[in-house]
This record gives structure tokens, sequence and C-alpha cells, in this order.
């Protein structure tokens, strides 16, 4: 295939240096949060010939997108980095409705919890962009820097990824769309070359003040971010060829790598304009630390996001223009923003004593036609949807895509998962997506349109059709009820696996296809409370949840339990067996997690099988944290996770679940076939090795 | 008064270098946790002109003191750090008690929880003091940068506090006894004399392998930290003198301090010996991740403690040596401790491939005659009292002891109390350090003395007894039930404040002397729920809690709530109006936190006082954790504060908690004059400033 040119060719710039052309598994354009996440997730799944390069000179240190959902904090929990960015974030309390009264004043019309409780561990919160890119950015650095251990048997191992920022992709070589990612060939590699701005062009003259997807951003504030000079720039530009089994664009709304291998953003844009003002408030309005969303009888709207260190974000409804046109740009000062947020909160009353940040944007929802290239070049994140920012979902759908991915190439560049599964990618991000538009749609025009004042009019938007749509909106808006469709990673009922029968029957209130909701067990080793959430972390492994039942009291549990055990450890059919690459820890790909209904103190870690609580490295150190029982604790009751995933103390089952937290498979804990032929239709036998 | 010479006087060493006098307002000499914490506390608390020095040339790194008590816990998570703490620590789940049978081997004879159910929030829970070090090392340097707004007001600050190694106190010169401290006078200091050490000096060979107080330590793991370079160490010694208003001294059981003083550590040592060591084990003993108490029939004993990253301590008794012998030091090796644990585990086996530490000690209780010299010169930590450190007490104790006294200095540097509130600290931590060397005389006992073996006789320690003392003990070594005396800082009933009632009928679960209680309740402003104990911080300032009862539905508790309100803001006896300084935030000094007994949503942020929701700092930016409600929240039920304080929601009552959330005083919340007496026991009227 031929060389695909890209829109900012480099024949208008002179060239002065050229680099060698290098290798790598995965190339990431883009270093927002979607392009971090994709990066991070891979180092900390053992791919580190990883790099990611942005065409920006700096990251973001204030402002943008804020909000975390449930599920966004239960990814971050996965990944270890939890605690972290909840102690910086701010969680949401409650919502309250502002609605305009017959003075035309305002009044609060009703509260909701935040967050619709029981749906997740965590809470729906903000924490604004910048924070979370420099946490990811520390732990793309910290997981892939080798350890004295690890570098001792991998020689060749790369230095701790890093971005490199102010680099552009400049032009993509596609190879003929059969070729395998896999083949060490050069010719079968993507080529995309890559320029290294120099200082003097990695300026904000790049970043058009009004940009073609209808968002564009105050330079004012940004001026902070971008004057943070930029350190080690090359004196004269540079290109280099960079030759990859894999790309992933994460590089925004204007994607560049969307253009360059032919793919498009359709839909359409509005005539409403928004802006957005942070900082801490002096008011009279009682209920700035709390998630508003304000109507007025005349001016507009305006939705209110409490955030950490007390800073408030509002959402600021604009006037309406002529179809077509956009807000004068002189209208859109900081000042007049606020004047504008003060009519629609009369008769309270804002000052902003220092704006930390204010943008405007147009509310447009546009979605990518396909999200790949042949399975070789992946979009994720704005590159595939954009939509409005004010249910802060971007940010939330944008790592969610990368998340999904990260796990998938991983496990194909390391041999343990055949590359077909990367078509799931597509096939379960991009439903969702369709989704998140069609809502935002719907709510975009809740938000913008005129409301009825009460008992005057019926033509305006009421109070209950919002509440409901909001309501409707919050459940998916949490993250946490995606639903993944059937595929070979996702057995449903029905499903067309190859022996593969899913019995969900084993676990009543447990759906393959969401991720695995989190109960709280306890540790047979140590006594405490561990929530289920917490043993299938985001380590790249497959997990094989065992709830063997009552095997203290149920000699039929025991046995099928003890069976189970001696298949796993012994059977040539065993799926740990087969896809264990040869003298790695046997819970190197996939780990068991046993879950027991017996009372704690009736059972003792010895009389369990090693393949269930395996000895791990050289020294021989055993897993403390496999086995576990679904009992009482000392100062946390009793988790009744039986109870609450429907499973049958007397029969149990086995539940597997993916590296990405979501639910494959749930089965009899006797199907040990069904076990097998499951992993069977996408896992890759290792290559023998002479270790 | 004259010079005192010290034990090791410059005049044996050639002396290079003078530098010129600096005056400070502490002087903390070692940085150990009891050190570092008086460090972090005056740091956090606006006292920065602090010099910390140590004579070790860098940190631990490794071993030594791991446990943590649950009011440790509770005072990390005062000064902010608990989350950081509780994320690297290791929580202990359960104590199982293993006991000899008949026929040589040993078995699990009972478990208990680790930390008593519902005596804290946190729980007992280990990690190494070098961890914790490092975190307050680091908290030190944070709290004493200047922020950018305190620059511009404080110009003359210093730079942030850090430890200065290789630096050993040398000759101190102590004023006339009568000298105020406050005095700005050069003569009425205290003068200590300090020797930076060359890096030749400041070697490993400093340390003594057989120290005095029944300690010594291995070189073989410290060498591990002694090795790290020491950086920026002079080349030629310096001698200089350092000015002090206050000196502490936390330099261990071998204090410099204490000797130069004239002070001494007056107890025993017995024959017990004891060995530690740290590593992560190989084992089918099943409870490596339980603590353990285990007793053989005839070799001793062997207390198990799980630590962070899967390390387990192992305390193994030692044979017992002929009385005032010592171990021959050739039998205290790392597998001859080993060897010894083996003997009393059989029939269990334990392996450790990389032992991390070890040590052994003498087991010896001694405490300090006084606490001080003259209020002047304060000692704290191991200073004042060593004994066996199985039980993990050592590092509280140490800790504790300077947190109570740093307020009180900061107070007093600050110009809000009386000095003769320092007298409190010896008052307050003696008599309790004297219970702790009790107990740990009885516990050592019931550790090192020989079992019963069921049935067989009766002259051992029988399992009974040993488990009746260490519940006993379990409470106290929690912390959470310290209870301090009466003083002009805790007006217990039938204290000597002048016109102070306590009050202890208001509030009938809560006493005066112990630290507060935290429960549950749910912030006005934004709905969320808040601990009582995070809303009373260690942040240096007194707080008022006023539980104003249901303030929506009684009109006698909304009367004397408002008046309650009105004289704290606009009468002339208010501690806060008499006690705040002029031009500072009016809760600067004190803080008073509203927790009413009404529904949330009955009341309005704007319906209250600003004295309870006051205004902070230049810009006019308002205080929103300061008013709560004892109700539902969303996620996390109801409190029930009232109920648990034993406060009757009709009549209300005000409670004063000091700033290391001890209890002072408990009274009618109508009494305006009791209040205002407590406070004028001990405060100064602010020096008038011209700002």
């Amino acid at each position: 295939m031929a060389p695909v040119p890209s829109t900012t060719s480099s024949e208008t710039f002179p060239v002065f240096e050229h680099r060698p052309p290098s290798d790598v598994d995965v190339l990431i354009i883009g270093a927002g949060p979607a392009g971090l996440m994709a990066a991070a997730c891979l180092a900390r799944y053992g791919v580190h010939n990883v790099r990611i390069v942005d065409k920006r000179a700096t990251k973001i240190f204030t402002g943008q997108a804020d909000g975390l959902n449930s599920r966004t904090l239960e990814i971050m929990q996965a990944l270890g980095i939890g605690n972290q960015i909840m102690s910086e974030a701010n969680e949401f309390g409650e919502v309250c409705f502002w609605e305009p009264i017959n003075n035309g004043q305002i009044c609060r019309a009703s509260r909701l919890p935040a967050t619709i409780p029981g749906i997740s561990r965590f809470r729906y919160s903000a924490l604004h962009q910048g924070r979370i890119e420099r946490i990811l950015l520390d732990k793309i650095a910290a997981w892939s820097t080798p350890s004295f251990e690890t570098e001792l048997k991998d020689s060749h191992r790369q230095r701790p990824i890093t971005v490199e920022r102010a680099v552009c992709p400049d032009l993509i070589t596609l190879p003929s769309s059969t070729a395998s990612a896999l083949s060490d060939s050069v010719k079968d590699r993507i080529v995309v070359r890559l320029r290294h701005l120099t200082e003097a062009e990695a300026k904000p003259a790049q970043f058009s003040p009004l940009a073609s997807d209808g968002l564009y951003r105050s330079n004012m504030f940004e001026d902070d971010a971008l004057d943070a000079a930029p350190k080690g720039l090359p004196d004269t530009e540079m290109l280099e060829d960079v030759r990859c089994r894999y790309v992933i664009g994460t590089d925004g709304a204007r994607s560049w790598t969307r253009g360059a291998v032919g793919l498009k953003l359709e839909g359409e844009t509005t005539d409403y304009f928004w802006g957005v003002l942070d900082g801490r408030l002096v008011t009279d309005f009682p209920d700035v630390r709390m998630r508003c969303c304000i109507h007025s009888a005349s001016s507009g709207s305006v939705l209110m996001i409490p955030r950490e260190k007390d800073i408030t974000r509002l959402y600021i409804q604009l006037p309406q223009v002529a179809s077509g046109e956009r807000p004068n740009r002189n209208d859109v000062t900081p000042e007049k923003l606020l004047a504008r947020a003060n009519a629609i909160l009369a008769p309270y009353t804002i000052r902003i004593p220092k704006i930390e940040w204010y943008t405007c944007y147009q509310i447009g929802q546009r979605l990518v036609d396909q999200w790949s290239w042949n399975n070789r070049v992946f979009l994720g994140g704005d590159a595939c949807h954009t939509h409005s920012p004010k249910r802060g979902q971007g940010m939330n759908m944008s790592m969610a895509d990368t998340f999904n991915l990260s796990w998938k190439l991983a496990q194909v560049l390391r041999g343990i998962a055949n590359p077909k599964i990367l078509q799931t990618y597509q096939d379960e991000r991009a439903p969702l997506a369709a989704e998140l538009i069609d809502l935002d749609r719907k709510v975009a025009h809740l938000f913008s349109g005129k409301p009825a004042t009460a008992g005057v009019s019926d033509s305006g938007i009421s109070l209950q059709e919002f509440q409901k749509t909001m309501e409707q909106g919050a459940r998916f808006a949490s993250g946490t009820v995606v639903d993944y469709p059937s595929s070979e990673l996702i057995a449903k009922p029905g499903s067309p696996h190859q022996g593969v029968k899913n019995n969900p029957e084993f676990a009543k209130n447990l759906l393959v296809g969401p991720r695995l909701e989190s109960h709280q067990v306890v540790c047979l080793a140590d006594a405490k409370p561990y929530q289920t959430g917490d043993l299938a972390p985001a380590d790249g492994k497959w997990k094989i949840f065992i709830f063997g039942g009552d095997i203290a009291q149920e000699s039929t549990c025991k046995e099928n339990f003890e069976k189970l055990a001696r298949f796993l450890a012994e059977n040539e059919r065993s799926p740990i067996k087969k896809y264990t690459p040869f003298g790695q820890d046997s819970d190197s790909v996939i780990d068991c997690i046993t879950i027991l209904a017996s009372a704690r103190i009736s059972l003792e870690p010895e009389q369990f099988h090693d393949i269930l609580r395996p000895v791990k490295g050289k020294h021989g150190y055993r897993s403390y944290q496999k086995i576990f029982t679904d009992d009482e604790t000392y100062h946390h009751g009793h988790g009744h996770a039986y109870e609450k995933y429907g499973i049958d103390p007397k029969a149990g089952c086995v539940i597997v679940v993916r590296p990405d937290q979501h639910v494959s498979l749930v089965t009899h804990i006797g199907d040990h076939i069904g076990l097998a032929a499951f992993f069977d239709e996408f896992m890759l036998l290792p290559k023998s090795t002479s270790s």
C-alpha cells in the first residue's frame, strides 16, 4: 500500500536532521488521558517497547476535564492508584435542582444523591485533568522502570517510558492490510514519520484558537502551561521513522491519526454555546459545594460542579446565536461570563476573586465511522467521540477506551492471545460511544432549552422531564453498568463458543458482560476483609474465581472443589497448564481466587492444593491473599458475598473475569471442559522456551 | 549556672572552625520518631525557627520499631498523613495463641481480634520505623516551606527545616533557672554547642555494639543504612553555639541531653534476652500473616508480627543466662536465631531466604526521674522510658510524648498560652510511662516465663493467665484510653479552674481527659459524611464543638444556640474575641464546629452566624466544613453521634477539645461564663499589633 500523505506534510518545512529508524511494539500518538492510560496499562502489563508522543510542549496544569465517574475510580483502584486519586479528588455529595419561581427568582426544587446508592464502592468525584495526567505519568515511569530482578532476566529492557513532547506525526506508511503485526519483517510494520519540533516551533501558535471541531480554548490561562518552558527540545528540526507493530491514535477531536488512515468523525454541531469558569466563589448562593443544575426563567442555565480545594466550576449557557453563527469572541471574556452567571443566579450573587481557568465551547456530537484500521491502528478517546463536557463523560469514556484496548494488545504482544481478540475493541466500545452521544444530545437539549415556568407554559422543559432524563442518565454515566456484547471474550448465554455453555443460574445476581461487582470476603491467612474488586486488580491476568461452596460441611462441595483444583493443576486440558509459559509462576497468566462459604475457622491453609496458593519466584514464597471465605469479620461485619452474587453455598460455581474486571463466564464448578473450552477459543500455546 | 560539661567534650578533638552563633526557638536533639514528630508538629503549628540535629549520618532504612497502635494512627490522621501511612502499613487481623500439647508439638489454642472492636476507626498495624521517619521528614520539609502568601506576610521566614545529620551536641550552658524562655536577652537562652562531624568521624564506629542500656544492634544489616554515603559533611570539624529558647532531647535511651541536664534513667534489667529476625518466611506454619504468641513446652517462646510486603518479624526467646551475664555474642547470629525459632515452632519449619534485619535485646524497664529541666529542656521518647519492644509500644509512646509537648510549646512560643501549661507535659506523660513500664514488666515475665503444659503442672504460666494479661494490656496498648489528669487544660469534674464547672451529664458517654472519640456526622454544605475526629485535626487550634441540639424543632435550642453564637462573636468575654490576634481569621486560635440534631434539609447555611462559618483571608472565601447535622447520609448510613456521645438533642452542650484532640471541658450550651473562664485560665491576650 502506498504511503498515505499527512495533511501537514513535511515537504513544506526545511529538514535538517534525520534520526535512524527505530522499532516499537506500540506507538501512542497523543498524551491526553486516553493516551496516558494506554501507556500506563501497557507498562503495567509488561509491554515496555512503547513510545508515546505529543505535539504539545508541556502537560496540562489546570482546568479542562474533571469528572471521574464510579467506574473510572474502580479502574484507578484496579491499577493501584485509587487511594491517591481519591485523596485528591472532591467527591460529590448531592445534586440540587434549582428552578425559576414566579417572581423571577430561583429556588431549590429538589435534591438527589450525586451517585446512585449501591452502584459502586466509589462515588462520582472531580479532579482536574492535569492532576490525573500527573499521576498517570508517574506510574508510567514507575511501571516501566526495570526492577532489579526483572533487569537480570530481561537484558534488552528499555529505559522508563516517558512522554516525548513537541513531537508530531508527519507521515504514515501502512503495510499491506493482511500483514501480521507480529511478523518480524520490517515490511510488515506501520511506519510513522515523527517530526521533533524545535523550541521555536513548539509554541502556542500551533493551537488554533477557533478550531473546526467547535471547541476553542482561551490562551489566557493555558499560557500558564504553555509558558512553562519546555526542556530539551532540539535546536534543529529532526525527522525519524518509527516502525510500529501497532499504533494508538489518542490525539483528540482533531486527530491526525484518524485522518491519516482515512477515517472520519461524523455528526453534527448545535447552535448552543456554553462558557466555563473555574475558581473559588465568594457568594451567598448556598449550594456551591453541591452539584447544581440551575435553570433561570429567562437568562439560561448554569451547571455547578464542586471541585477539589474549594474550587467550583460553572458551566454557563450563552445567549443563543443565529443558526450557523458563533458568539463574538469579545463577548466571551471571564468578566462577561461571570455577569451572565449572576443574571442566571439572581437574586444570589457570585464573585470570583481569582479565575483559575475559563473556556467556551459549542455543543456538538460526533462519532468516528471505524475505531481502527485493520486492528493495527486504533483510535481512542476524543478521536472517536466528541460531545458536550458538562456530564464529565469525556475523560471517563476516553480512559475506559484505552483501558479496554490495552490489556488485549498486551496479551497479543506477549503471545498469550490470538490477535483476533483485538476486533472486540471496536465491538465493545462503539455501541457505548453511540449510546453516550445519544444521551448527550438529549441532555444538551434539556440543558440548553428554555425551561417551563411553573404553571405558565408547557412549551419549555419541565422539571419532571429534566430530572427523569438526568436520573436515566445517571446510571449510564456511572460507567458501572457498561455491558459488553457476546464475543470470544464474553460468553453470554447463547454465545458462539465451542463447547462453552454459560450457566448464569449458578450466580443469579451476577451478569456476564458487565464488570464484576465488588463484595467483601475475609482472607483465611490474615483474617482481614478484602473486596472482590481488589482481588481482580488490573495486572493483565485472567482471574478464575472459584466459589467452592461450603466445603467444610458439604461433602459434594468438597469433592467438586478438590476435583477442580486437581484438574487445574494436573490435567493436560487445564488452561493454567496449557497457557502458562514454562518456568513462569502458575498464576502469571491465569490467577485463581478461591472463595468458600464455610466458616473461616473451620479451614486451614495447609488443606488447599498448591495451585490455589501458589509459590512465587525462586525463593518459594507463598501467596497469602488467594483463599477467602464468606464470613464475619472483626470490624467490618459480614460481606454476604454468596447471597449478593446469588450463589448457592451448597453448589458453588466458577466465574471467569477478564483482566479489565468484566465477567466472561459463569459455569458449574464441575464444568472443567467448558472452562477449558472458553480459554481455548482465543488463547495461544506458549512458544517453547529453553530457560 | 555554670556550663555542664558533656561526656564527649570537644577538648579531646582538634577544633578547626567555629561557626557564628545562631538563635532558635527550639533545638531538637535526636531525629528518631519522637524528634521528628516534634519537628513536624512545630512546623505544622507555625513554629519554624527550629533546628533538629542527629549524630547519625543517615536515617534508618529498615528494621527497628514497627508497631503503630490505634491512637498513633489517629494522630497520623489528625496530621493529615493517615492515608499514606495506612496505605503502606500492614493492619493486623487476628492474634493467634499457640500452646504446647502433650506430644511436644504446638497447637493453635485460641484466637482474638488484633484490635478490640469499636475502640477506634484505626486498627493496630505495622510499618517499619524507616518509612515512618521518611514520611515525617517529607512533611517537616513541606510544612516549613513558606507558601507564596505566607512568604509575603512573613518576610523573616526560615528555609524549610531539615534534619542536620552527623551533628552532636557537645556542651550545654543553662541560664539561671528563673529566666524566661520568651525573653529576648541572650543571657536567658540555653546555649548548646554543636559539633559538626567530618565524614571520617561520622562512621558506624561511633555506635557501640554493646551499649550500657542492654540494647545492642547488629551492624550487619544496619550497614545498609550507614553505608549509604552521607552527603555534605564538612572536611574539617566545626563547632557552633546555638542559643535556644527551648531544647527537646529525643536522643534515645542513652540520651546525651538527659545527662547534660543532670537527669537519670532509673529501673532494672532482667536476665531475659530476645533475638529479632525480619524477613519473608518460607514455612508450613499456617499463621505467618497473623500476630502469633507461640509458647513451646521447653524451647521458649516466639512472637510473630506480620509486616508490610509479606515480611514477618520474629521475636525469639533466647536461652536464659546466669544472673548478670549476657549471651555470647557468637550465639546471636541470624542462623542461630533461626534454628532456635525452628525448635520452638516444631514440628513446623521456617526458612528465611533473605534476612532483612536482625538484632538482640535484653529486657529491662527504666524510667526517667524528671521529664524536663525547668520546663525549658524537655526529654521525650526513649530518653524517658525504655522497655521491651515486643508490644510495639516504644515508637507509639515516643511519638505521643512529643505530640503532647509540641502544641503546648507552639502556643507558648506564639504568645497564645501561658508558659505554665508546659508543666502539664510531665504531669500527663509521666504516669502513663509508669503504667506502661508496669505492664511491660508483667508481660515480659509472662512471655519469657516457662509455660504450663496442659494438665501437667501449674508452676508455669497458664494460657488463661497469659491471655487475661494480654487482653487487659490490649486496651492500654491501643493508646485510645489514655486519660490525662486534671489541670488547667483538663477541666475534670472537681477541677481547680476559677468559675469552670464541668458538666459531664450533658455528654454522658464522653469522658473529659481522653481523646475525643470519632463519630460520623453529615455536612450541611456538601451533604457528605465526616468524622468528628477529622473535624478536630492537629492544626494547633483549640476546638469548640457546639452541639446545638434540634434547632429546627426546639425553640429553646434555637435560642440558646443563637445566644452562644452572638456571645462568641460579640461579647467582650468571648475567648474568640479576646484571644484572636488582630487581623487574623476568627478561627485562627479557636475553631468552632457546629453539630446539630435537626434534619439536614431543614437547615440553610445562610441562617448561621458568620462566627460559625467564618470568612477566610482577604478574598472573603467562606469555610464550608463547619456546620454539620446528625442525620442520615446517602452512602454511609446514620452516624447517631448525639446518641453515641450521650447528648440530649433537646438540650445540646458545648465541648472544648485541645489541639491534640483530648477533651478539656463539657458544659451547658448556655454556660458562657464557664466557657470563657476555661480559656482565661491559661490563655494570654495577644500583643497589640499595628497591621
